[in-house]
């Protein structure tokens, strides 16, 4: 079965505490039981994890580099300046999916840019948790076609 | 049932001859048929539409309000400096999602920015003609719920 | 009698739809009746256009040439971007007055600048409809005087 | 009686000796003189005040505040830097109306932007002593209506 | 016999009435035909159009693609924004040579880039209506040599 | 005993009237009343002075030199653009605090930047009323010690 | 008891050895003790931490909103390029005061703008040490009242 | 004789005392001393102001067209921000030299640049109290010869 | 018989050696014999020049002056920063075409600009050893006619 | 013996299969291999580390402190905005050698800038894994000599 | 007797012929005989160079170490890029002043800044040919007194 | 035997004369001779060269391609705007290494960027004459191997 890794960074373990207003109100577990049920449907056997440090996202970044078939990530505020993300992204083979709850232009100007957005395979952005269950029909487009 | 449409911008017409390394290699007529079926499948009824010219375009955008309850923009080389089109999908209430086939972020530094990803709903880029699938996902999770 | 064009660029035929906090809730249908008529009382024959596109603006800048004696214009997005439009400006021998419903200076940094603006006899911006009214005035001091 | 104040700024006292070409022949006493006749004809008591002292011009505003309904300003060169006009003029409730002589858009790169305009109701620019009229006429409008 | 086609871009059907200092001050229709007559001299087959609307030229570059050995265009103010005259200009196989009434370099900022240059096959300017000969010497050396 | 003179910058005359969402309810005299008083608790024989006027503050800065031994200041709109204050504030021995009613950060752009921080002692901002009591405690620390 | 936690960023376990011209001779632990001390003083139970890694201080930051009444925090380097501790400080209710030791204004250009600032209730900086028993007095006006 | 008015601005009062490293250690009542006698010798009747009222200034600028053949003026930190100065130097018709104590390209980059330079005759800067003496040469070979 | 002069910049002697996709593979010398020969075609009397020294050139410019009816350069790396060079063409009254062998607005973001176009009677870039040809046609038509 | 650290930032733990045609193809235990032999031939004991994690380097720099006598540092990622690791080098008194497997200044734009650079002893750049055997003899150059 | 050199840069060699509306309509030649009479009358032996070499310049400026006891430059062009001046100036003790015929900032931005000036003892500019009698007096100031 | 050519650019003929505290304090003659012996040692015949002239270095790096296997450069100032040294660099296959005696991000803005970088194999610099040195060390494993 296809392994679909999905990875958040900074301040997503506060979803549905912090600025529901812009994020939303569930927690991050009820985001993860979503994504993953959701995944089942489409053949995807998913993984959540989430960490605060950019260090451990880069390891796991490389990690999933042979274990999984596909990396979405949400790599929240490092998006803007973490070169270290961004190039663990580009050194893996394994295509990843670059997804934000928001949308990131319509926000503070030092949030327009992604330095991830030029190594990923796409990016979908502005559709609120739902940016998620895209990532997964996209990786299925790409791994499985439609 | 649920009307989507979708709207192509300027050498979109090219589909297929220009630079198929970054493009692909399809027609837009095929496209087309292929997002029209795709949308029965999804319970939306989608037409296409294509312009070279701005004026054009925003008097589409104009007539979206009025007939269609989704509408799916390629705003191709105008995404980067036509403030008229912005101007028009922030005027009419139905929600515009933002399609790129290419991950603009990846490409010249003038095709970075675009104008439209501000007033749009949500995003999706660089997927090659999927993107335009995964929108077509994300208008029936919007408008008719997964 | 004096002959006086309004030209309205893009999006401005949505007027009363579109963001009525920002452009006030009358349509364009009232407006234009309420110019020519104020232009009557003036001593002005006033007719109005409306177009999105950006060729056919220029086209009637160029036709105003030899058909009227002063042009009023608001070019809205054009404004920020169409060099298109300051050439045509710049090339005719009639006077032309700038008019902006909202005060451009205290929007978004991208409406800041107008580059018709160098190129216009003056410009009226930040009294809605009435700046449309102050424009018919400032023709008439500058084509029959006060 | 409705009661406007006419504010200019620096060098404006030089109005006639200075830049004919770009500022005009008469003296600031002829114009004031031409003003309160023109706010008379419309029903408005005109008082003219002229300073090339920043603070002056502040302490001015803030008395505005409490004796007038309606503030004409043209601040000349502080437009350009002096963030203490602006925040006086966005102190007050009194509506103030921004004029120019010349057409600033058209000059010099550091008179492209004023700082007032934003906090301003409106602005006029570029009819050379005519502005002063069509302000007047803004404030009648705005004041007692058409 | 080779075929050329000429396009020019906005306000060069003004080209005798507009600014005569920096334009010269024929028409385009006596220096469309100095073209043709000069082109046949040259063993080519020339066609002149012009257009002031952005979606036409585009269009009009797209049909050069099956029907002219080589495209000499004067793009004129959408040099300097227009991304989809460039992408179209990229899309096509036919060789384009860029032209420039006047010294572009030698005027506004913001005229001094062409978004047409790089990926024109070469640029001439500054020659006035030399530069469209110049253009015709350039197509037939690189077409059919000197 | 310790004399410690606060001076305020333009528009602060206001205080109370103008925008209170931003700088609170109180007057002026009121604040310079609670300073005074706590000043006195702390040891420090306060003396309060407001302008509008830049070329006043400057000498009033200059006359601190002989007069006071702390100058707590709120320059107010001056902080972004008079480098005549800062030479002034440079130019004396006497140790100055800054102080800002708001958090100038988090306002607009152009407030961002204060020049007269980088040659202040030390600066405090953000607390509203509060800031100037907390200058009375870092004067008090800095010239009585804790 | 009213509870303050002082968090500290990257370096600060070097004070007293670090460039102790700009920074101070006294070690880390000699000033927690005087805070702990000072906070006692003004009925403030005080909590200090310190640490060298970006996710660990966002961690914390979280942790405060559930355990500490306020906090102040020195993020030295990471107040200048941390999004993530911007979002992290930005997502609690608990009030957050920003300190800084020198004044980071007067050093070098990429040192001026702190990310942490527009999120923070308010700042302190350019004291030295005393800066932090500034911040307790802050947070004692805040949550206590004078 | 020939009448030469020499301008100081904000912050020459204080020559002796401010940063004698940069400025010299004599009073500015001295240098007076020392130019009026030096001018005597030249056959210059010389008169020396100072202020640091930006309007104070401004005033005496205009006052100078009717009263003096020559202006030396040092405009000190006004020389970077005034356009209020600038304008008043380019309005009136007497010749005026520009004096800088310092070298300002030699000090902080906001000193780099000044105003008042395009619009002055010329320029004199960084041979400290000398500089006044050479603009009284350079006031002598403009207007009575070598 | 019209007298031309073409002068080459630094590196251009290495023609045929340095990267040959862009320049070409033949060598200088072939290069001016093809130029001397085509001149001679056009009634044009050329005479070739070399250096690497950007001296040498501002040299052989002013020589120019009295030698040649027209002056073709490509000045190769000093377009983009030698003032001196503009200087020199500016200067002279021979008129001046600037040449290049590539499309310098394809290349890198510092060869965009060249300081020598703005003074230059006109421009021809991006046809290889063509260009040179081009240059010979141009001088040939604004001295001699077509 | 002398000691020598060697600290290997982000991403360089996959050296060998991330982009070999910049970074080479062997592994980095290979490389440390290489390394400590090579300074144990020039009287070097060296020790190698490396991290992903920001914070961890900055603990290992301050660590160094006490611990070695020179400090190799290749900080990848981090070179381009990591403050934090710019003030811990700072921080510490033994020399730090800079090191890059390739040339920096070659690749995209946002990596030709180090903050390290400016408070390392020295740079060395572009020669691969070569680098540390130059800074290496460095090292042994600056304490032992040559 | 008090030895000075004046050194002229590129294009100085054409004064007369050059553009004499900005450089006036003397000889070069006949400017040096008059610096070198007025030298005399002041008691300084003055020797006049001349070059458009820039590497000519920074030996001739070497040379002036052990030869002249003050330099007197016009860099022309160079000052605004050539560092090889700017470095060769600031490595001799011999104090250098910087001349210009006209007033670089009231022409082309590119000629604002001069690259000399902050490491020139002091500059003199906009006075024409005067600008080197004004610098020979202030050598004879700085070398000899007044 | 393996032939390295060391070329030193302007102002290192002064080296010991010119800012010891930077450069050191031997002259440039014991430098070379250092060099020439060091590199005897490692099998590389040496010879040095120095020149103030960019056209001259130019003409010496052509030279270069046909006389040496190495390279070593020191552009001095004009590391920082000589694109015709960065293309003769680019346009030889001989390998070159840039060296500099200071750490140039270390010091003014200006020298922070080397245009020849980008093109050069290598970069050492910060380690005073010991960057030659290591240099021939770098040329050492390039060509001979370790």
């Amino acid at each position: 079965m296809v392994k679909v890794w999905v990875l958040n960074g900074p301040n997503l373990n506060l979803l549905g505490n912090r600025e529901p207003k812009i994020y939303g109100s569930g927690t991050l577990e009820e985001l993860n039981e979503e994504i993953v049920n959701r995944g089942r449907q489409l053949g995807l056997a998913v993984q959540c994890y989430q960490s605060n440090h950019e260090g451990w996202l880069v390891d796991k970044i490389h990690a999933a580099a042979g274990e999984a078939d596909c990396l979405i990530i949400n790599p929240a505020a490092y998006s803007h300046y973490s070169i270290a993300i961004r190039d663990a992204v580009a050194a893996i083979a394994v295509p990843v999916i670059e997804v934000h709850l928001s949308n990131i232009a319509a926000r503070e100007e030092f949030r327009h840019r992604s330095l991830i957005t030029p190594v990923a395979a796409g990016q979908i952005s502005g559709f609120g948790k739902r940016s998620y269950i895209l990532a997964l029909e996209a990786a299925k487009l790409m791994l499985i076609g439609s």
